[in-house]
């Protein structure tokens, strides 16, 4: 049932079942914390390292080209999702993830091994270190893992899923660009806009969060890889960190660089942190666009009541026939962990010590989960609520028909003052604007009726 | 018009007018950082350090009585307020506060070597290290004046206006006793309360506030006078510690102890980093009622507007006749300042090294500023808004009288799916619940009019 | 394979080996947000939930006994984790857990059903709403079973484990009582301590942090439930609150209450952030500790060295015979997650509206996952590093050896401006303290050499 | 000694001596919250708006020349900082400044009613609302002067001083450049690097920095004004929005736009929230880069001690000839603010509702803050602490001799396993590389001297 496995350390048992070698057996009894395993998108992002830097090595003919073929099959192979299981280690273990480093090292040589017909845990013909690793260091394969990863899944999943959720507000700002409301400022009833302008500020959030999004990529193109253990390369060869970026835009068809700075590539994570800052703001924008949504369909009755939610599923277990905005709610949970998850980035990004910032893996793991919530939510939040939304008309013009705060295009004609005054009145006696003006002398009826016009007062 | 003072460090031209002396000068040329001064509760708690260490070595027959004397006389005209323009160092120094620590022993011991009838600067009789600062490091005075200082403003500022917003939200409880509205959860119209009911839950946040704020004193109430410099206490006398804390609960009245152990309260301020955990959840809770507050008052014709905020002033400088929820505004813009000070305070307690954490200027600072805009935005928010908010009758008993949630009285008489129903199709046909009731032969007239009663629902 | 359930909005297919029913399956449809399941220790404090229920709706005889005894059992299946698969749900739902609510009311009715011989989906005779959660509403089983998840962890795990490690720092302090060694403030050469008294700095805080969880405690043994679904009780009998209690206590024998007030305990979170406040000392604490291990055993032979860590580990994939603070890198990484999960629950706190707090999911899978790896990795720590670290004493007593700071103990014998003297002198000529001392005559041989011992500096 | 002051609440008394107004009046005793004051640079901002408005104004006939120009001289003479004293306003206000904009409104008119000889407080012949405020609304004025300010302090303040630290650390990249060291990963020895490639990974953070800032900045360009109350620009003439933003740039010779969509410029303030997450970057580099100097600088004796700092001041009140890193415990300190700020604005970002974000004045006052901060710490470090950091050659060379990572250079000789066992063999008998290298017959002395060679694993 088990196998002897060897590192510098001494020999270990490990399952026979398994592909992994003794520094991820040592790893999965030193650190018993927690049950958040590295992501999978991380670990094919560091097969796609092993991939790249194999074909390298070949081409440098560092690397035999049997033991070069093998490796790079067995990293398709990790490509390809057939070894998810080989990967067990957690996220708090060594914070440059040697371990996570060492385990895909450990894989690849024993199903390379396996490949070429000799014995796992024999680490031969294919070592992990010498072969496998060949010119590379886990304080560059981590961190160039790190942003191929973080590349693919804003590239493939947030933003995507962004336009969409742009696209379907957009599609209410025409369908409601002509209905005229209420505006609320402070809470506070407001002069008028449409409900299609109102959207339009959502939209707009969203297009900028796209468009932030990919200007914080730019840092994140940056590998490290070529920097082996400190920044200076030593042990690569001289050109391996070009010619190993070439490899990855290939593999990946996007337009990643090779850093210029491999000291700060390594003992830093400020690109990471930056794109985390604009996660950020994303989540800030949809905390703002879904309370909003929430606030605007509040009711049925006692509320404000002016959109309509699709129900998508009975809302209490005691009160029949309720009906919660319960998209928005999942939405501001995102939005309340993606914050958190920046703070536990800036921390962590800020407490390198010098060549190496050790908190790589709960970087990662926090950077991972933003992107994939942000994602999955976003498109949720279209497909599941803002795409079925309806303006309640009714409501709506009765809201406008009575809100005071109408009086202020009177300002330009009659002065701030006159126009407060009529407005207080009104208010106070629980009156018109048009009879409070009238009431005090400041307006005509025909005055008011050909000044005070909503459709006139929304800039359409 | 300026003297000639010296430190180890040489000669340093000080302005004649000041009782500081050369440390205080070069910090305020390496420092040109802000405009943050460190705060005057902070030095009067300083003043009260040195006070309480000058009464114990002049005891210990360490400090000459004379020069002792001066040394109090010039601590009691610091804590009187009288030299509040000679502590001109920013917060942004050294993280040891030793800066500031200086700049206090050489105000007192110009002060006192002026009222011992010697020349300023000449360090005699009084010598700023070795009398003022005798048996004392920058290391234990400072921390212990954070916690002084701490102490005092919560129990002088912060507790009594809790205390007061806790009295005029109880207020309100009562009044508002009977009245009862139709309650909202996920914003949506639920089951109904009393709006005495719904004031209570914010009653109680306030009150356990305050609880939770005497429990987290208690680690502060300890004091680490009596470490000096690592924690070991050199070169002050044995028995200094406790001997000191006597006089500062004399000075203060305040049930100040000396720290069990000297080495974690230098290098930690885990205890303020508790306590503003604690400020945090007082932010937290006066954020939600701040917030349920301006959405209670919203309208007021296209709001809620159950309840009736008072108007403090004109509430647009466009829209005439406007009034907003200013003071809720005010309440939760300090909120969010608590929470994020919260997390300056966790980064900065969180870096300590070895013998010493040496971002205690930042802490204070922080702490201090969270204490004092809680304190003053809940007298406020009591005085300028609790007080006086009406509850609005009229539009909460029309609320209540349309809400569809009354239904869920029904579901121990006809079941769940029975009464999901009655609601279902009041919504869709915009019709009373009895109606529907009746439509659907759930139930009779009669029995909906005995059973359906919110005054029966509310467990008055 | 598949039948059909029905809820208020109609018919859905469940897969037949299910026993969950339509709403958790339309809540699977609705919300594709992310992998995060609700955590397994809370379903089954839900579980202990609808036990204590279910016995104290038949001594009220609202519930049949034959009805009922189903459902305690399957309730204490649940509880038992026979059903860990029965609860897909996602965090990212209903921010008032209704819908996880649901699959525990739905998963206790399939299974009481298929025990007293009847339907799986015909919800007769047992009903996922008119039995299972009789009494009840989402608005009180929930925050009562976030409550009962977080003190069962708390009081099993954290507060454990971190005794655990309390006594393993405690075990060195004792150890190293008598190494006395250069002390550090501002990472600066300092005056001595002992290793144990440095040590004792890092037990107390942990100490600390035991007590300061049990004090927050207090708060999170109060439960929501008989408040039902806005506070007031409705449809609970009278006196369910208490006697539920009473259930609770006999089940988990821990020393629950029934909250005060039941408005707060609804609308408000403030107990679980007050808790995770102290969660997030615990972390700021051992970020402390674990920064000063790793500090104080760089090297081996280029950096402090004077403690020496136990080699778990290969350290590097390049370096050979490296060896890491990993541990250490395990702890802080975990540290960082804790306090931006403070940040989560601090936003998630804040963000209640009204009658109920929509962030409940989030807050309760941040607050146990923060309790969870501070706890693993405090019982890690204890075992995997700090009861195995050595004194390196040879290093210790070479450095001690050369500090000049020993100076300071002749502060009182020639005043700070002389001994400053001696320092600088040193410390420009490369020389010895009491070289120096000797060639400015202000201390002779012997003098020195009586009056400077690192022994009697050190307050043993 | 007091004055008249009228608003739509009624009468109020003013100072005589003060030019503000009824409602500044008012808010000083509404507002009794902390000692915060607006930012003068944000008053000075307002007032380039409220010359710019009126300039547009004039041009548009809606504002008679001599009250526009009365206007516009006196909002000239608050912009040259004449009277800094009349903003008396705390930040914990209206949360849309409304209080601060009829604060300089009320400033502007007085001073416009006294050039033009008529009498304070009549607000005749210039009104603050009909005159000072012509087509504008708080909602968009008080957003604009948040950009305009934030501008100008990056523009002037922040990026001029990152560019001389920026050259201050690239001058020690120069310098340092052939200085070959030990490196560190996980605070452990590791192969060697120059000082001058560890000093040029701090050199490109700050560069980055600024990068990253100046593409902030491109959303803080788009100007709100034009919007008015709720972005429909009701009561701004057609064209407003344009000919004022022409206006302000010529006014700061700064490239601003108007805003695409105005409802998004009121309603969110994402352009700050995001900068801020920027200023939060560029405070974890300044901390990683702070915390690596003092650590590279710890001694001068018992620490790593490679580089030494300028001493700038006594370091200890206790310790004599104690010199600490106190440059870098300002700028960590002020690391640490920035961080806890940039959680303030998110948080105050997330939580705008509906047509307007009313936490405003919180956002601005800490994004001011951290930009201050920021740029002040940056050049005090710079000049007084990095620009004479000295390399300690004799201290680098000796700890370099004695590194056991050399050893990584004969993986690619022997394989990564035999050089571990030199590595374990030299560490564990306390011997060097080569005797090991030698004793295990791994490699001949003639090839350990030619390969292992510091100078050729440094990548110069």
């Amino acid at each position: 049932m088990f196998r002897t496995e060897t590192d510098s350390f001494g020999e270990i048992k490990v399952p026979n079942k398994c592909y992994w070698g003794a520094q991820t057996q040592r790893s999965l009894e030193n650190f018993k914390i927690g049950t958040e395993k590295m992501p999978v998108v991380l670990i094919k992002a560091l097969a796609i390292v092993k991939l790249a830097a194999a074909r390298v090595n070949m081409q440098y003919k560092v690397l035999d080209n049997q033991i070069g073929n093998a490796i790079c099959q067995a990293a398709n192979e990790i490509i390809n999702g057939q070894f998810n299981n080989e990967f067990p280690l957690v996220v708090w273990q060594t914070g440059s993830g040697t371990q996570t480093n060492m385990n895909i090292n450990e894989v690849i040589s024993n199903r390379a091994i396996e490949i070429l017909g000799s014995k796992l845990g024999s680490k031969f013909p294919v070592h992990p270190n010498d072969h496998v690793n060949y010119g590379q260091s886990s304080n560059d394969t981590f961190p160039t893992a790190m942003h191929i990863a973080v590349v693919q899944q804003i590239s493939k999943l947030l933003i995507p899923n962004l336009a969409e959720l742009y696209k379907a507000l957009e599609s209410k700002v025409e369908e409601f660009k002509k209905i005229i409301k209420v505006g609320r400022t402070h809470l506070q009833d407001a002069i008028p806009l449409t409900l299609g302008q109102e959207f339009s500020g959502y939209a707009i959030q969203i297009k900028k969060g796209i468009e932030r999004v990919k200007l914080a990529l730019n840092d994140v193109y940056e590998l490290a890889q070529g920097g082996t253990a400190v920044g200076t390369g030593l042990n690569a060869k001289k050109g391996f960190a070009t010619d190993f970026v070439k490899e990855v835009v290939e593999i990946t068809g996007m337009p990643f660089t090779s850093a210029n700075n491999k000291f700060e590539a390594l003992a830093a994570n400020d690109a990471l942190v930056e794109l985390s800052g604009t996660l950020n703001t994303i989540a800030v924008s949809l905390m703002k666009i879904a309370n909003d949504i929430r606030l605007l369909g509040s009711g049925p009755r006692c509320g404000i009541n002016e959109i309509i939610l699709p129900e998508n599923e009975p809302g209490s277990s005691i009160m029949p026939g309720k009906v919660n905005p319960t998209q928005c709610e999942a939405v501001t949970m995102v939005c309340a962990q993606v914050m958190g998850n920046h703070v536990t980035i800036t921390i962590a990004g800020s407490n390198g010590h010098l060549e190496l910032n050790v908190f790589k893996p709960v970087i990662i793991y926090n950077v991972l989960q933003s992107i994939q919530l942000l994602a999955d939510s976003s498109l949720n939040f279209a497909k599941k609520c803002i795409i079925d939304i309806k303006a309640n008309r009714e409501r709506i013009n009765n809201l406008l028909d009575q809100s005071l705060m109408l009086v202020t295009i009177l300002n330009t004609h009659i002065g701030y003052d006159n126009a407060a005054k009529i407005a207080k009145l009104a208010y106070d006696k629980g009156i018109t604007l048009k009879e409070a003006a009238i009431k005090l002398s400041l307006v005509s009826a025909e005055e008011f009726d050909k000044i005070v016009k909503p459709e006139k007062m929304v800039n359409l």
